[in-house]
């Protein structure tokens, strides 16, 4: 059973991987054990941070049904269901829903040229077919699509969408839907989450939820208290607590851009410094994205240790 | 058996759907028929054209087994292994060649943020797992990353590559690869063909293999027509010849852009035409493409008139 | 005699043209004179809001002389100098610093293909020749680049750059800069203004020293308040000012997208507010921009009426 | 007196400059000598391969006064005018037809947010107020817009253009203007160029009446062989002379890309080999553009060597 809104702390949970790239059962269980302890509200699996586009649909399943049945109802997960169309995308609801995940996450149709009106076709279609609540993904660094405010709002006044993650990076048009959501009585109960990592205090503080930071499967702790020191109103204090978050965030820049792209050495660092932190039993991540070199995966380790978590 | 290289008209094939968007066999194998006969000298499923990021994993192994059991070898085919990275990709060659693909053709990954030296790495993995002979898709427009003449000749050098599909519209650097190819002694046999629908005869004056547009569809006789008269060095009947399928092309601008994106106008005035001209039953498109009106589908048929073919 | 730094409201000041589109010098000044009432403390004349893309050297010279002297001294003049590259940018500077400005505002190359050692470069020989000191603008929706953290922090520590005009829209790297700003003892007294109307409180309320809203131009005093609330810690209040200033600014959307581009709707909404408030005489933007219709005029109207100015 | 349509090669003059970055007159003289002597059919200044971008409006002045006046209606002289907007590109064009330019080359607005209409719209004004004819410069890269054949018919069917410098790389779309202009009774004598180096021979193939190609400062002579082998019909001499210069065009990539642009690259390479050809005295490019190393100027001497120039 999902809160709804469902609100806090959300994670993007890693996918371990075995040193031949198969799914680390047991580092995986061990993380979601470190997410839950660590105070969060809800869980998202097969996300970008997760390694979604890198996963077969073997994996995704084995991944959805390992948290799922782990987690046991005790907060909810929600799945990415991440793929080009609207046909492809019913493939991945159907899998996910039938292993368990409480709600569905959906980005735009992507490798397509694509219109605003086949965006509100495709989610208008998914909806129809989805056992559980979908949310939209608004991620344009992947999609090559932003979804307009009024799109997104049309879609929450029909119901179609349950809740909106924003990692636009643009918090003016997110605002827009937040604010629009929280006044407009033909919308109810939405979810408006962010997908930022280093302004989780800024959008909560204009109404947001809650917050989906990759970085917090490293710091958990870190995001959960941003999240009730803005729930107390306590903003100073969120601040300064973000603040070291940004800080540790430096860790996604450790990987030579002349080695390797962004994604290599953003999930890389995550993935060691859950390593380093004895989480997870391999730092691999899937192909063809270049690991870390161990100059690299120490300068992970610098971060965490200026952060206080090593 | 594949030629090496692969020269002449190779159509990216479309597929055809029933009204309840599955694939219709009946349909698919009178367009193969058509293109057979024609005058093609192979095909490619599932590019494209094919909509292969709109069809499911079910749907695309049915149109390879169809076509590959259809043509049973009178000619080559080429089958898109569509996905956004290596492990997924690594899925679906096992799928195209288990069901007789001769080829499998691979974009850069997308949706992640990606870097040359994955790419190369990407191709690599990928070719060292295939069964078959793996060609390049160049289409910067889907893929949000051009493939660099330097990667795309040392990985052809390297035998990771047998061919290249250019879909970029960038015919000089097409040109950079084509020259080296024909003269650098480290790489022999490698199968160069345009994806353009419009300069084919361009393609082919500066040392192109072949072509594979997807406008062969509706017409492949003028596309084979074209092909042969470069062949016998006939410039000026050849350019007559693409001059006309460059009007007939103009049929990809039927949908209003107000209503429609360029995908679903694009494919639906392609399926239109073949639909008008009565080899597939049903012009529908997969969703959530918009459909064509039926003032639209009526330009498309003044468009085949014009260019004969009604 | 600027602050250093400088904090506050700095509104871009719109350029108001006579319906032969020359400077239209009275309703200039009665424009300034409209925003120094309303308590900004600073006026930003040739940015994006100023059109000053679109003024000739002529009316950008007699611009900055009409603000300065009308102001006199009494709140600091900051110009833009906006131009492709450094050559023709000292021009500008030259011009604007002669005409009295008190600091240049000047973004990276653009038109060119760039590279971040060049844009560096660029500063630095403006710098080496500016009489007055130099703010980077980072606007990459004109300049379709975008100035890293780490390159403003490197100008901000040499002495290259007095402040930031963050336009990128993209909160988490402005606040990368702001944060080491504060924190970094090689960096003192940099100024960091935000170009948003949508987030003005929080960027202030992470540290920025002020804002740059186009919006300002027809609501000063809103503005102001935002400023005023978030310098005495009312964030509450704070968010409401900036909730309604946000609803206000809705009226860029009100230009017809099939009939023309966002910078004819938008500045052309600013104007028509200005003339329906009885500030400038007439509502003309510059050519090529497309005018706002009479009824689409209307509506910037009504949303004066909604946020109370009319 | 320009030829309507204007046909054959015209190269985009280079600007030559002293070490301290001023227009030097005496190598700018020697440079169109040695063009005028290679047998170009006309001359383009102040295009992007001039450092248009980079000159200040004197420096503009005096570049088009040079060569005019040492042209001297020998061939006919374009000028760009380039910049943001149009009464800014309408200062330009004064300013280039009373220095004598015999046509004013003009690209779309840019760094502003624009529309197709406000394009027309542009070019429309601009036409009106010129005392020379206008040809519109398709140069996305740049302008991050792309004309559309649609649009460029249409102003060429007013007569509002009078020919068209397409650099977009996309030949399928200057195809259909140039099919489009030698079929449409309402287009004549409408001059087309393409802004290519690499696939002239393919341009006028399909009808482009001549090319300006910034390579052709290095090599004229080897352009105006391709153009008359194309114009003879020996399209296999053409395309084995242009193979040569694009070998020749492979020193734009001299440069480090880790230390600088294409731009800097790719001028610096122009002008070092007309320095090592002993056309100009110094190979410096404007600010901030980053010079070539000593090592990567040598290997523009092994390109000219290569193509037999040195």
């Amino acid at each position: 059973m999902m809160p709804t809104p469902l609100s806090g702390v959300v994670p993007p949970v890693c996918t371990p991987l075995t040193p031949d790239r198969e799914v680390d059962i047991p580092s995986l269980v061990r993380l979601v054990d470190h997410l839950v302890n660590g105070g969060v509200h809800g869980l998202f699996v097969l996300g970008s941070t997760s390694e979604a586009a890198y996963l077969t649909d073997a994996q995704r399943r084995l991944v959805v049904e390992t948290v799922t049945s782990h987690v046991s109802g005790r907060l909810p997960v929600l799945a990415g269901a991440i793929d080009m169309t609207t046909p492809r995308v019913l493939d991945h609801v159907r899998e996910v829903t039938a292993a368990g995940a409480d709600a569905v996450v959906v980005t735009a149709p992507f490798y397509t040229r694509t219109h605003p009106a086949e965006i509100a076709r495709h989610y208008r279609v998914i909806a129809a077919h989805s056992p559980a609540p979908v949310f939209a993904y608004d991620l344009p660094s992947s999609v090559h699509t932003k979804l307009s405010p009024d799109l997104v709002l049309e879609l929450a006044a029909d119901r179609v969408l349950a809740g909106l993650k924003d990692s636009s990076g643009d918090l003016g048009a997110f605002r827009a839907v937040v604010t629009a959501a929280r006044t407009r009585p033909d919308i109810t109960r939405f979810t408006l989450l962010t997908g930022s990592e280093l302004v989780v205090d800024s959008a909560l503080a204009l109404g947001a939820d809650g917050a989906v930071p990759g970085l917090a499967n490293v710091d958990p702790v870190g995001y959960v208290r941003v999240y009730d020191l803005c729930a107390a109103g306590d903003w100073e204090r969120a601040r300064a607590e973000q603040e070291r978050l940004c800080a540790l965030f430096g860790m996604v820049g450790v990987g030579d851009p002349a080695r390797m792209g962004g994604s290599s050495s953003a999930l890389g660092a995550f993935k060691a410094a859950l390593y380093l932190r004895g989480i997870i039993d391999c730092p691999a991540t899937a192909e063809p994205q270049v690991p870390l070199s161990e100059g690299e995966a120490e300068r992970v380790g610098k971060y965490l240790a200026g952060a206080g978590l090593l």
